[in-house]
């Protein structure tokens, strides 16, 4: 089967306008797009997303996916963005079963949280056996360096959230995609859709680890689960749901990653510590609250 | 009429857990409590809420006064939440109105969103008419002073976002009520709730400033304005739906406010500024990014 047929809608992912700063001048500053984007699902309106606009087609292929509303890309014709009004037209190859009634039921999650299938993406978890890869400290250093000289919406104008696949082999930790959006669940969302469309070689491959600038919420935990991706890092803490779901499907979890410091919350076993590499202890009065 | 009955339902904030750090030491963190709510009205269920829980019936009584479920707070005879199963049983004297319609449109907002019934919410906001209020640089400061000391779960825990609301008179700026979640939608819905349980007296002066820790994304600015409140202060910066809305209507967007530094994006107009406060400027070289 091949794969769908994907646009590639492009629009500007800033803005410049004017501000006035403590000293009274007027200064030009940059602020990160964000764009209405309903998708039509076989011509039936099914939601609209608010998103920075930078890969408008993959976002909506794996909200689709995220959400559980198709089970595999095969299922998927095309995906067509128009910027001019807003839309993300998808055509299946079948139709979507019982999509009414798969999208009645709302749970207001946490982290710039959607309505989504909670409980029954709970259920789903417990049945996912996550792969045994394990991550060294070098490793987890050598992501949170490739995140810092990352190129980004971020560091033009703020108010972003990242997220990024890493593939983690060999004492080697290569980032394989990054994403941006104004929502952090667009940007998990989009890197979900771009697995799908890349699904051969090297993202088959169980050595993933994931990065996000958020928090390490239950939301984050289950998507990666669902991904197949047994790590997670984030510059953020965690929330105690992030923290049960990840300690029940034995998901690690890494916290407060900033320079060559981080928190390990769950699962451990995973990280391969090597606190030489940590350098030398901060004095009480120098640890940053 | 009466206000409603609030019970009072009180639940621990924080948890401890053990994480591993850098050094390999084992380690015991606090992290934010996170509690799933289920919302009945009438016994119907309408929706599940995530919340660190500090004010579960204000937050209830502002998600349904901020969704425009409920027009008064007199609809509302009583909410009563129980931690033992999760549940906030809200009843109202006559019903809620066409309520299975009226929560059927779903729009995924940008940040920490929930479905909201967006549409008519940007539709009820050009008929506003906000008060007049302006802020002196110097109420500015002391609002971001009293951020700076106040006690918080995020100090202790981190990974949860404030709220507060301001009195800015006389050249004084006074905290009103300061609220924690662990979505920033909920902060915001649990000051919405209180305003509306105190709603005499000092409430009802339109000289009111709103402080959050988020982005200043169009939710935030939408539920400020229809809460009567002009100014809205943030140390994180803005996005464009935000930016768009609050030109819209000329409510004062504040952002990056830290120490001494701002930007004053939106109605300069009710800014008004005091250089000499801002202190020397910074080399170029000493600029934070």
């Amino acid at each position: 089967m091949p794969l769908p047929h994907l646009t590639r809608a492009a629009a500007p992912l800033t803005r410049e306008v004017s501000a006035v700063n403590e000293h009274g001048e007027q200064d030009t500053v940059s602020i990160p797009a964000e764009r209405a984007l309903t998708v039509y699902v076989d011509k039936r309106e099914l939601v609209t997303l608010m998103t920075l606009g930078a890969h408008p087609e993959l976002l909506v292929l794996g909200y689709l996916r995220n959400q559980r509303l198709v089970e595999s890309v095969d299922e998927i014709q095309s995906i067509t963005v128009d910027w001019e009004v807003g839309a993300a037209a998808v055509r299946t190859h079948a139709g979507i079963d019982r999509i009414e009634e798969r999208t009645a039921h709302r749970v207001v999650t946490t982290g710039c949280g959607q309505g989504s299938v909670f409980g029954g993406l709970m259920e789903e978890i417990d049945s996912l056996e996550l792969p045994g890869t394990a991550v060294t400290q070098a490793q987890l250093y050598a992501v949170v360096n490739a995140i810092r000289l990352q190129e980004s919406t971020y560091k033009s104008a703020g108010s972003v959230h990242g997220c990024a696949l890493f593939s983690v082999r060999d004492d080697q930790a290569a980032m394989l995609v990054f994403v941006e959006d104004v929502g952090r669940h667009n940007a998990i969302d989009t890197i979900a859709g771009w697995m799908w469309m890349n699904a051969g070689g090297d993202v088959a491959h169980p050595d993933k680890l994931f990065y996000t600038t958020g928090r390490l919420t239950s939301e984050m935990v289950i998507k990666s689960a669902q991904m197949g991706v047994p790590v997670v890092v984030s510059r953020s803490g965690i929330t105690q749901m992030g923290h049960e779901v990840a300690q029940r499907i034995g998901l690690c979890t890494v916290g407060r990653a900033t320079n060559r410091r981080f928190l390990c919350y769950t699962a451990p076993q995973r990280l391969l510590l090597q606190p030489a590499l940590a350098g030398p202890r901060l004095r009480a009065t120098e640890v940053s609250p």
